[in-house]
Formats: structure tokens, sequence, C-alpha cells
């Protein structure tokens, strides 16, 4: 079986999981410079950040650095769902004297498109990770044509079956644990979900692909914990969230260092989509679960609206607290740090 | 700290989650003689059961045999509760001919009292495990005035530090992943409940006393990652469902070794409290979580009465088909063959 040395050069198991919204290349530079695979979000990037980032990433390393796509299928903007959602809303808005009118499309959360591939192309990145399945098979086949290696998550065996069967390097098992948005893709069964324990050895037993294991992983002894039930590597976000090369907001960060970061929560009220997050105000009285939110990414958009209102009044009631299921290990330190930390007893093995 | 040796006198860090419906005395005493923690479900035997259980126990073997009890707080059965709950139910009660005349209490689920310390004072058992919280203090004083050595499930952290400020001897630490009743009892918000990955390391983290990990340990590499995680011992339910000394029914046995095992949710409609099983017609079409449920452990009357109708006819669609969520590693062999294999990879380390 391959190794996360032989896959992506790096000297250590660890990648950071891609979070759009709080970092950007800093944090990928620092983790990849640290001996780890730093990986960039461009989920929420134009086509023109993009290119603006990665000219940065190379005048900055020779080093791999992952680049983190959305694939979803795009859902049009329904004005009935919207008149829903904002109804559900109406309460939240009065409070921040915020009218319909004044909701503008925030940052837009594209699909990866043949638009982003002619920006990619000349770079011909080494790795890129998929979430919420894989490109159409034309665009597929293209990104893999630059001899990129391909990397996608799966939140069940069936979809990492199917993963293996599209033809993805490695597949990532995102256990529940895990903070931000679900990979999930064929199905939007929350029962179907399951915890690292469960997901990651299944996984591993159905898929002739390298495993990478996500979801609860935020220590020495959770990185040996995921190597013993066959990672070949971790993928870590919440490890990272209060890094100092992290564009976590403050009210993001005291969240988690609270204690309101022990109860997060699944919730589709921030995009449309399950992710988890810490409960809030938003969570806890729109969701977790609403049928009322609008089809991702759209639910974000009043919602963001919303969400700057109360941060400019010093509130993080409405802003989406993305976090794992255990923010106990997050250190305030330099990423490098944190690497280190996760690979302390590796050689203990 | 202490080792499951010296605690349980055992040669195994391996504890078999007590299974009360599924299972006696004989798989207790097998996995006993294996050198691992047989349990002996108590919490639906009646006290003339249990002091025949305990004789026979004696009798088998001098090694420790951990005796397992609820200790929810009993709820009236309330009429209305059960009006509503009929009535969900009416359609499939007409599809097995079933009236409500016909509905009789059926095996009760009562917590742990005076009366059954009474049959154990004699006995003076040395280890007794708690679900749902621990009895009355007065009654925990009593069973630690035996010399017993308690043990109870923590689902949160909070739920673990309290346990200890109780005077457990070791924390169960049941993460999501497992079979049967979620052993919470400080809250019933189901998004407080994390995968093990999460919760393992946290309640370690949290007391000082030993902990146990619960849930998704169905093999010698999770066996391994708990202890990695921090744990002294795991308990492990589902990897002996299938084993020749369990009494699991033909029908459960058929959905765990079906691809149906591999979908199971948290569920309420079998007994009122959270509880892990397949999915079958009963969770999928009542629930999973049902607010119509009555308390604990009231819905099981109705629910039962379905079911032997449904099992006659050869169906499952209404029985509790408890199960965590890794079914894969269940093996259809001697539980000292399971004890083996859990342990097989613990000289690697």
């Amino acid at each position: 079986m391959a190794t996360a040395r032989d896959l992506f050069g790096v000297e250590f198991p660890v990648i950071q999981a891609p979070m759009a919204g709080v970092q950007d290349s800093a944090l990928a530079l620092a983790v990849t410079a640290a001996g780890g695979l730093g990986s960039l979000p461009c989920a929420m990037l134009t086509a023109e950040k993009i290119e603006a980032e990665l000219q940065g990433i190379s005048a900055a390393t020779n080093s791999t650095i992952n680049l983190n796509f959305f694939c979803h299928q795009p859902l049009p903007y329904s004005k009935q769902q919207e008149s829903r959602w904002l109804s559900v809303l109406a309460s939240s808005m009065e409070k921040y004297d915020l009218t319909a009118q004044e909701i503008k499309a925030g940052a837009a959360r594209n699909p990866f498109s043949h638009e982003v591939a002619d920006v990619l192309e000349p770079h011909k990145p080494p790795v890129i990770s998929f979430h919420f399945g894989l490109p159409p098979d034309e665009l597929l086949t293209r990104v893999k044509s630059w001899g990129t290696r391909v990397l996608s998550s799966a939140t069940t065996v069936e979809e990492a079956r199917w993963l293996q069967d599209k033809g993805v390097d490695c597949v990532i098992a995102q256990g529940l644990e895990a903070g931000g948005h679900r990979g999930m893709f064929l199905t939007d069964e929350l029962t179907t979900q399951s915890g690292t324990f469960a997901l990651l050895p299944q996984v591993v037993a159905a898929v002739d692909v390298p495993v990478i294991a996500a979801g609860g992983v935020n220590s020495a002894s959770a990185v040996n914990a995921a190597m013993s039930l066959g990672a070949i590597a971790v993928q870590a976000g919440t490890a990272f969230l209060l890094c100092d090369e992290c564009n976590t907001s403050p009210l993001h960060r005291e969240a988690i260092k609270g204690s309101v970061g022990e109860h997060t929560a699944i919730t589709n009220v921030f995009s449309g989509r399950p992710a988890r997050s810490i409960v809030n105000r938003a969570v806890a009285e729109l969701g977790p679960i609403s049928s009322d939110a609008m089809d991702f990414p759209h639910a974000a958009t009043a919602i963001t609206a919303l969400r700057q209102r109360a941060e400019a009044a010093g509130s993080a009631d409405y802003s989406p607290l993305w976090c794992g299921q255990n923010a106990s290990g997050c250190q305030e330190k330099p990423a490098a740090e944190v690497v280190k930390s996760l690979v302390a007893e590796l050689n203990l093995r």
C-alpha cells in the first residue's frame, strides 16, 4: 500500500483539511512547510482569486499543496424556497433591522468547472480533493490527464466504492465527528452517517485504494488510532482552527475555546447541506435540520446577511461555527506546532 | 492506572457488552472462560430469574461475571400516551389482526431496586454495570458496601464527570456507533452524542478513573485503536451477536448478515428511549425518532405484541434489531473465538 510520502511527497501522514471561509494559502503553506500536506479550499474563490493563490503558492514553495473543490450539482435559486426561508428568518431579520431587499448573494459556492480547470491546467496541480462526490466524467478525465492525484470524501461504504470505481487515487473516510460539510453525495439520509470507528475500517476493507481518516482526529493518539484502523494518513481540520495562520474569526475562536464548543450538531441551516457546527442560536432555533432551508448553497445568502449584522453587533448567533466533535485539542499556536504534535507518537509504533 | 486484570481479574481487556433480550449467562460464561469479562444483562429478568442465573454462574465458574442493570427513573403508564401510540400503530396492527385488547405488557424493564439487591447481597457480585446513570445514592452505597466494583456508561463528558463524582470505579465511554440503548441520562438531546473517536479521548482526559471504550469496537485493530485513545479495556457487543452462545433470533441474525445491517439508526420506537437498531420497517415508517412513542419502557408493550405477530409470520419488520454501526466483523463462531480475535494484535503493541 502506498504511503503518504509516496503519494504526496510529504514527511508526515497528516493532511490539513480544507476549510472554506476560515483559511487561505497561509495555513496551507505553513502545514506543508512543517512536513504535512496543506490544503487550499477553493470552493468559495473566483477563478481570478484561485490564479492569484496559485501564483503565491508557486512563489513560496516547491512542495505539494492540495487544492479542494466542491462538485455538487448546482440547483436553481427558487423564489418559492426563498419566501419560505425568509419567513422562517423573519423575526431574526427584524431583530437586526434586515429587510429582504438588503439581502444580496454572498460568497458563492460554485462547483468545479472547465473555467476553473482552465486556470489550473498550466499549474498541473499534483493533488486535488473534491467534496460532494466528483465532477462529471469528462472534467474528471481532464484533471487526471494532468497527472493530478484525485481524492474525494466518502461518508458511507457505498460512496467509497463509487469513488474507487470512478478512479480516485485515495478515499477520505469522513466520520461524522468531522466539522464542516458532510461530503455525502449518494444519499441525504443522515442516519447513514457513521462514526470514524465504524466507518474507517469498513471503508478500508471495501476499497483497494489508500484510505485517509477524517473525523475526530486531533491528537497524536488519535493519529495512531486511525493508523491502527487502516488509514495511511489522517485529515485534520478542527485541530488547526485556532492556529496563528488560520483566519478563524475572533467570535468563532471564542466559541471553540468556550464550553459552547463541546456541543456541535449536524445542521443544514447555514448552507442548505448538512454540516457540523457548534450549536448557536441559528442551529438551536432554526434547526439543526430545517425543511425550510433553501437548497445548497442558497440558504447561505440570507443567513450570511444576518450573520454580518449579528457579527457587527458582536454576536456569533448566526455564524457558521464549523467545528468537529472534539475541539479539546485545539492549540493557539503556529500550524507547524500542531503538525508536530499530531505526529508526536508516530515513531512509537 | 489500573488494568482490566487488576480490576476484574481477567486475562484480556475485553468486556462482552450486556445485551438484554438476546443473551443469558451462556454467552457470559463463554466469554469469561475465554479470558474476557462476560456480562449478564439483568434488566429484563425477574428477581427469581436473576437468582437462578446467579446459582448457575456460581456452579459453573469462580471467575468474575459482570451483572448489568438499568436504573432509569420509572415513569407511569399513561393511557393518553397509549392512545396516541396505538393510533400511530393502527395500520400495522390491522395488518397483523392485532387489537388493542390483545396487547399485554411484555417483558418489563424495571430499574435496579432493593428487591434485586436482596437477591444479589449473598452473592456479593464483584462487578456491576449500570445503564442510564446510577441508582439512587442509598442503593448505590448498599452495592458498594459489598466491595462490588461499579461501572456505568457515559455518552458525554458531562455524564462521565457526574459518574466519577458519584464514585464509579470505571466509566464506559459509549460512542454513538454502539448498538442498543444509548446510556444517556443527563440529556435527551441526541446531538450531544459523539462518535467514539471524539468521545473516548475527551472522557479519558476528563476523569481520573479508568475508561472502557464502547461503540464500533469489533476487531483487533479497533481494540488497539481504543487502547491508543486511552481506554484500559473495550466493551464489545455487536461482535458477539452471531456467536453460537448468543440467543440472537434467526431473523435478527439474517438482518445482521444481510446488507440491511449496513444501515442502522438511533430510534426510540422500540422502547421509548433512543437505541441503535438496524433500520427495518418500524424504524423507517414510525421513526427513527417518534414524538408519539410512549415513555420508556412503555412503547415496547404494543411493539412487542406487533413483533410477535410479525415474527410468527417470518418478518422482522417490528423486531428491535439492535446492532452497532459496524456489523462487518460479526463471526458465526463460539464466543471464545471472538475474544481471541479481538485481542489478536494486543501483543504487537
